[in-house]
């Protein structure tokens, strides 16, 4: 072939373009196979899977001999003409005129068979190289554009807000501490909240997306050390509002993942008949006192005033096929910054979205408070000290006003749209109690 | 009005799409005039600007004496009847028929006179209200999306690295340090590079765009503590390729932003000839030692081996009216897994794109040190321990193959395309040496 032009290199997955056409393909081996004159292999390359076959005689003989030199997870370049074979991996099959080893892969650790969860993660960076690891990462992907489009096109700033901050958000106890050059303490940001209400009052419709921390001592199926969250902050919202835009945003992603990332979920096995429930209708509201009343029908009974733990939230959200809102808790179970139900000041006007098949909360929401005075009490309520809110306090000195919000993990949408048993699987490299390698 | 529906809420950016009828619209004041029976206001939501004009006798009396009572900042509903005003600031006026004051501002801090740049910074949380603020961050959204669209048009996946890192990559001086759950130290991750290249080996094209940290005592217009980056990666990528991919992102982002961001520009009094100009043909490309030359033809005469500084860079990128490539520095300058230049194995295979105007590098990339036994040696040369590069160094263990990838700093090229003097207005909350607040 050396006279010749080598032909275009191309992504497996624009194969469909050159059927009938010679190309150049670049990546690693996950199968390799031989049958008498005739040597398979399936190539993989990131965007996809491509079935090459070497036939002796067609090829170079060094070309052929190299072949059997392939190991699992080699690398190599291959020349061949791309024709359409339904019964191939991908659909597609390369008759092979060419093919160069890059580098031959020493024995690859993960094979075919079970490995252990801790043995997968201390690979994490060749556990990427899976189908079903590649599938999730596309689902993500997928899920963090949907996210951004659907703010964008609601006319929504994107602001950044910072990781590194003076002071804590809600409590001290479950933050990562850095020293500032020698000047203080700074804290791991665990929400962009706080800043996106100034700057709300600045540009009307805000949000942040990025990553947040908590130093928290839980090692469940739905923590993560390092998590990434979108949140959405507007002036002149109601939690009226705000129970609207995070149904919407939900049922949004939902529906995008379900459009366009069809080959991910059926690589996952996901089933997708829960999935296109969540579509079929509006989301069920119910106040903290309806699901009160749910769980003692169910023979879970809470005592008013008490938080709902995870296994309630699972409970009372298994009586529903779609997501549900739950909204109203009683204001002692939350955060400083909530306003005040007029109708009834034991309760906040904040809310919970928990996603269906047990998956728990995914979105957390509510109407800030507005007052300055209701909110310098609540700062010395919950035992603040109010100097490092200063600031935040200026946004109810000038031109105050009703504004509201919410923060979706986006961790926990990856795992309930893929249908993960844990949030682990559900970011490149998680950082879990135990784990902060690789 | 109360017998009537009220009129629908309307984003001030919407009302072209309202002339002729009643809505209302909610916001603050930014100015306020009174002549005779006729008051005027300017009302900012955000979205834009409106004026309103209240006529005695046209509005109910309390809404009339309410105007008397604003004050600049004040949050307010008002309803009116819109008409296009090609006069008015955003070109449209709305003949106000109530107007009810939601909350009167304090005597607000920030005055049309000028203040000192340590009074802004303290005062950030409001600063952003203003409309130079507000153009920056919705050209910093533009700059966001346009990175985003840029790599998905090219199939690259969103691969969110950690933050949180057991090991620096770049040495440990600059690195802020925090307790990870009392089972030692992590690392605020100063580039997303590695993982990036062990996801490039899963998925081919990749890229991250988060918060990067660097704990350096700089005090230059140049640095920030934290500041976000783009960065890109790609399985079998070459110098050329990364160059190639370098310069298209930031045609497409100059592009962009001329494109969709004329009315912050003019806000901003961008000269926009210069950004215009950076369109006009290919990036020119010169090598370290080209560069030399350059220097020494200008009387600032470098000796071979040492990295150019930033009075280098301002120099020679003021020689040219595009975006200047400079490629091929010495390895020596470099970090310890960029590849050598087979052709002067004294070279590195880098690239460092230098804005215009005395903007400086705002790309850094590389091809990446392939071979095992070269990136052992490169550890070792660089004094850096092996074992928590283990992870690393598998990637040349199993299919390693060439590849590459450059990292974009957000904030510089923010600064460039507004025309900013320093990057600390380039971010919404920005972190320096001595600023942490808010």
């Amino acid at each position: 072939m050396s006279d010749q032009e080598p032909s275009p290199a191309v992504s497996i997955s624009h194969l469909p373009r050159h059927v009938g056409r010679s190309v150049t393909l670049r990546g690693w081996v996950t199968h390799l196979r031989s049958s008498g004159k005739v040597r398979f292999l399936v190539l993989r390359d990131g965007s996809g899977l491509a079935q090459a076959v070497l036939v002796k005689g067609q090829v170079p003989e060094a070309d052929f001999a190299a072949f059997d030199r392939l190991t699992l997870e080699s690398s190599l370049v291959l020349e061949g003409l791309v024709r359409a074979e339904p019964r191939a991996p991908g659909g597609f099959e390369v008759q092979v005129t060419a093919l160069t080893p890059v580098h031959l892969a020493q024995d690859y650790p993960i094979a075919p068979k079970e490995h252990g969860v801790g043995f997968l993660m201390d690979h994490r960076h060749l556990w990427l190289r899976s189908p079903r690891q590649q599938a999730i990462l596309k689902v993500r992907d997928e899920i963090s554009r949907a996210c951004r489009d659907f703010f964008h096109a609601r006319d929504f700033i994107l602001i950044d807000t910072p990781i590194l901050t003076p002071a804590a958000c809600e409590g001290t106890t479950t933050l990562f501490e850095t020293d500032y050059l020698g000047r203080g303490k700074a804290y791991l940001s665990q929400s962009g909240q706080l800043y996106l209400e100034a700057a709300a009052m600045a540009l009307g419709r805000v949000y942040c997306f990025g990553p947040t921390f908590r130093a928290e001592k839980s090692k469940t199926r739905r923590h993560l050390m390092e998590f990434w969250m979108v949140e959405a902050e507007a002036a002149f919202f109601t939690l009226d509002d705000v129970m609207a835009l995070a149904e919407d945003l939900v049922r949004t992603l939902v529906s995008r993942v379900l459009e366009r990332q069809q080959p991910a979920l059926a690589a996952l096995e996901r089933d997708t008949g829960p999935l296109e429930a969540v579509l079929a209708g509006p989301f069920p509201r119910l106040s903290y006192g309806e699901v009160l009343e749910r769980l003692k029908d169910a023979g879970a009974e809470l005592a008013w005033g008490e938080d709902l733990g995870g296994d309630e939230e699972t409970l009372v959200s298994k009586m529903f096929d779609r997501p549900l809102l739950v909204h109203r808790y009683p204001l002692s179970c939350k955060a400083f910054y909530m306003e005040a139900d007029p109708a009834d000041p034991r309760l906040a006007l904040c809310v919970d979205l928990l996603a269906p098949e047990g998956y728990g909360e995914i979105v957390g929401g509510s109407q800030r408070v507005a007052d300055l005075d209701v909110l310098l009490g609540r700062i010395k309520d919950h035992n603040l000290p109010q100097e490092p809110f200063e600031w935040y306090l200026d946004l109810r000195r000038y031109g105050s006003a009703p504004h509201g919000g919410f923060g979706l993990g986006l961790e926990r949408v990856v795992a309930w749209l893929c249908g993960l048993h844990h949030v682990r699987e559900a970011i490149p490299f998680p950082r879990l109690l135990d784990r902060l390698y690789p």
